[in-house]
């Protein structure tokens, strides 16, 4: 069976993935926007439980060692699936929003002002 | 121009966006593992303050107020954003990830069992 | 020998033990403000895995229920030391702290505007 | 007014205010397990905004700017007071939870073993 890779899986694949997940076992009837938010929030707190005690350059070595790769595949999976399943049942457009949102952050961090620096926009 | 849209947009396609975003403001210094994952349970904890004192039922109401639908957009494309700066920086293919998920939750949650129950798969 | 009690307890004392704690192993090189608050943020988010799939009417059934009443004990244990200790390493007085936050939430929510309503201050 | 300081004020102390904050504007309806743990969650997340971009070691910095000082011990402030309301509601002692838990925390981190060490007590 071919595995998905994401370049050649669209958002709506996951999606509707995720959606037929919950609709077979009759779970929509717990996944409110309200519910799906936390699980949402509390999969990103696990998937950040790995980095608590590490500085950021050590947070980087992640990417290298296998068996910590494979925890935090993992829990990113959750994260993500949550917020699939959190814009099904919003109806939201994910591809869309990330547009729209990514149009607007470009206003605030012109790559003039923005470049080499951490700071907020309200800052710059 | 063409706005996005889940069905014909790959998570390959919004990776790529978000890491051209921050190359261009240098900004990679700063997107260590360590800080994404802080910076997707900060936006994560944004979206839920939406829903903190309302029913799950009474959440259910936000996809169709449309003010509000446009602030939860927002705060879900910072999540979303957020996880996907987290795969790039450390190789991960979300889709992978998320099938791979999905096929060790269907073992932990097999439909009979599972169906139409919010108990943990250990209690099951 | 004699227990803690809340009602015979300061919040000097507290953050005294758990300051003690820390120094005993050394520790005070991982306790940055930045990893204490990620670190509050990830036990903040094992409390509510608690509660997800819940409504919140049947959340108040857990200060019935002995077995989860002892795990959720733990989480707010857990919450509440990396908050004080948050604290010592700031030099913040949390009493003092609280006071004046309450003095400031009390200006912005007058109990005659918001007796039995649970919206934020700007939409009273 | 006499202000409120760690050295005299009990926990009970702190909890009596923050539960007549509540009881006096009918907020009690609102403040179920589900709901404060919410509400924990998502101050613990705008506390952990203020780190995300700088290093451990910059975070230490928080401790002697004024400015920055007075936002970080408002946020902190919220997180407690959440925390204290959700002891309230749940009938939990929070001197005797966390003595409890500092004590099942020594026997898994023994100074000895822990001593200089971030790593898990399942790793030691």
């Amino acid at each position: 069976m071919a595995a998905l890779t994401d370049s050649a899986t669209t958002i709506s694949e996951l999606k509707n993935r995720v959606l037929a997940f919950a609709r077979e076992r009759d779970w929509e009837q717990f996944h409110s926007p309200k519910n799906l938010s936390m699980a949402l929030a509390a999969e990103s707190g696990e998937l950040m439980e790995h980095f608590l005690w590490s500085t950021p350059e050590q947070s980087r070595a992640v990417a290298v060692d296998a068996v910590k790769r494979q925890k935090i595949a993992e829990e990113l999976a959750d994260v993500i699936i949550y917020a699939l399943e959190f814009a099904n049942v919003t109806g939201l457009d994910v591809a869309a929003a990330i547009e729209a949102k990514m149009a607007a952050n470009a206003r605030k961090y012109p790559v003039e002002k923005a470049r080499g620096r951490a700071d907020k926009y309200t800052e710059l």
